[in-house]
């Protein structure tokens, strides 16, 4: 069974306390795309529809441009959790990996199915100590806030992203903005890195929209225990926190937020909630 | 001078009627970044703090973990616009460029400048010719609340993009949600591909959230002549569309939508504008 979405348990803070519940994440796996047995791309993507994502790729690669271009496209279920989608083309003769390779853009390290990836990335980046420090509530739901205010490139296009690190008290370290969310979450982390800051054990980082994988990835690479986002995160970014001992806050607007790990259930084994006081 | 915005002229369409007026948009440009000289990324960003991106960049990959790993990290403005930016490291012979090459997941083609790549893109994609055929503001208008009513998972998780084409009455031909907005848009275009519709030359694109280059080039690549979108353009995306003849609607929100492309300017002379009729 495809899922487009999985349910995850939460805490839900508002000004009135806590309280348990479940809350629906979107899916994020990555999906490996071969052509005539080469391995082309790998895309963070939703399960579902896998053969059209990879023929559309195809499409927008110029590598196919018509239902005729294509033999087969195959999905199996069974290797590698259904990660892979396999393109025969009707001409193989016409397709040269060189000169596709020559034209592919880089995005981001990635392994083959979720749980690999995870494993893998926590080989070089081990698990950080579950935060303990209570984070005053109040401080958390006026992140965003204090991050668009500095926001001066989002204030004037609407349509630009943002990393920001704040202290515990809620100050704020540093800012980018940036069309792309990893750029600019890697501009803040490498002026950390080149101003001798790193490990940012002590800082809260705080996305201007969704939590991927990948943002979870770069963040616990630079040590930072605490994420906060004003959108949600994916199913991929959930696990990964709850492997890497990352606090994972999403959703962070209209008085309230989600806490989505650590998770009660592991407080009381391996780790411990970040205690985000409840007001007043 | 580094600029993270850029101004573009613009038609704002509101249910009075329309107003040219200029409008800041997000500047996105391909960056190149080298390590030891090998081409190890290129990545669409917002120019500015390039060095930090990079280094950045190279943390999350495990290839430097502190300032003292990097001999130097330098941008020459001169070549290739500005959009390359060298990596020397101090233990350059721990630097396995195969080691590394085989980690990194592709995320879709790419130049080097904005001005090359889109030529390069122009080239396997001709241009379109310019829509004519009046678009009802009205129906214009609604789109992002059909949209959202068919967004499945969006309204349990609050955290997916949206791809759909619409006919030029606004009825909905299909929609794929997913994490990653060019996976929504692959989606819905390889659908159309194995279907035998495309080019899809009577349809609409509807984006649930901003535009860049690279979703105007895959909806080139499948001869979609108006893109429309709830969020903001960037600049590339911009330009691309005034290249390629396709029309694009951003920031359809709230009673209002801008046009980017084709401009008033060059209505006159190659392009004509999208006629969206004033309401009443």
């Amino acid at each position: 069974m495809i899922e487009a979405t999985r349910s995850v348990a939460i805490q839900r803070y508002t000004h009135d306390g806590c309280t348990p519940r479940e809350d629906a994440v979107a899916v994020e796996e990555p999906l490996e795309i071969r052509v005539e047995g080469h391995s082309i791309a790998v895309t963070m993507r939703t399960p579902g529809h896998d053969r059209e994502l990879a023929a559309g790729f195809l499409l927008s690669e110029g590598i196919i441009s018509s239902a005729a271009d294509v033999f087969e496209i195959s999905t199996c279920p069974s290797a590698s959790a259904g990660n892979v989608v396999d393109v025969v083309l009707a001409a193989p003769e016409l397709f040269d990996v060189k000169k596709f390779t020559r034209h592919v853009f880089t995005s981001s390290s990635c392994g083959l199915c979720g749980k690999a990836t995870i494993e893998s990335t926590l080989v070089p980046f081990p698990p950080l100590p579950q935060p303990t420090q209570d984070l005053p509530l109040e401080m958390i739901l006026t992140l965003p806030e204090r991050l668009r205010e500095q926001q001066t490139n989002f204030q004037s296009t609407g349509g630009i992203h943002a990393s920001a690190l704040f202290d515990r008290s809620g100050n704020l370290l540093l800012l980018h903005e940036d069309v792309g969310r990893h750029n600019a979450l890697d501009k803040v982390l490498g002026a950390c890195l080149l101003k001798g800051l790193l490990p940012l054990t002590d800082y809260i980082l705080l996305l201007s929209g969704r939590i991927s994988f990948e943002l979870m990835q770069k963040s616990l690479a630079a040590g930072i225990p605490i994420i906060a986002a004003v959108g949600a995160p994916s199913s991929l970014a959930v696990e990964f926190a709850h492997q890497s001992g990352q606090a994972l806050i999403g959703f962070i607007r209209d008085g309230r937020c989600n806490l989505y790990a650590p998770n009660v259930e592991q407080s009381a084994g391996l780790l411990r909630p970040v205690k985000i006081s409840p007001a007043g």
